[in-house]
């Protein structure tokens, strides 16, 4: 298992109506999280811009991955509000053991937004996990 | 690249209405497919229940993915209808060399049920690709 994270930023995703002045709005997410990781001096964590997530309908989405652990996909993120809990929400899933982080640790935008999770490559359920 | 197809299919999704007889939806569809790609005679396609990928709106889920594949979360599946298209769909995605089948080859469920895909770890986006 590795502390490399990826973060995979859509940035085909259109607008939101409240949020119209961004033509990207997912370009302006994935630069405000880079900076913001860079301010908190996070290591290993690569933001990476990426065309279509198809999750179209709950812009802007995200995907969080790292080599043995969950998969996250998370949507109804907007820069101007969610970055400061993206990059701590980062930084607990690259603590984590396996990328379940405990639900109380977990930034309100990511109990709210998650779209769905996948295990990671050979993974065998041996008892519930929380999700 | 290696040709190991994971399918993990939701056993936590509850049946939907019209599917109400089945306690476990989840479970049949693993079931049922695991005994179409027997007949089929696939390799290295290797089917696995797994408590919640978090979508419970549209049951049944699954998730196919590989190493080095993109990752696709694809929901509204039932057993009595759609084994024999997502057998297909494995197949086409196994022989695919970046997980991303064409549009024309996909099974109408695969067209319809897409959640969410996800890029391989430490992908780079070069050009726009078919989502």
């Amino acid at each position: 298992m590795t502390d490399e994270v990826e973060i995979f930023v859509c940035v085909s995703c259109a607008p939101r109506a409240e949020n119209a002045a961004h033509l990207r709005p997912g370009a302006v997410l994935a630069r405000s999280l880079n900076a913001r990781l860079t301010e908190l001096g996070a290591a290993g964590i690569r933001v990476r811009e990426v065309e279509c997530l198809a999750v179209c309908k709950r812009p802007s989405t995200i995907a969080m991955t790292a080599a043995g652990k969950w998969t996250y996909v998370i949507g109804d993120l907007i820069a101007e509000e969610h970055v400061a809990d993206i990059a701590a929400a980062a930084l607990a899933f690259q603590r984590s053991a396996n990328g379940i982080v405990p639900w109380a640790e977990r930034p309100v935008p990511f109990r709210k937004g998650v779209i769905a999770r996948v295990p990671p490559l050979g993974f065998e359920q041996h008892a519930t996990e929380t999700a």
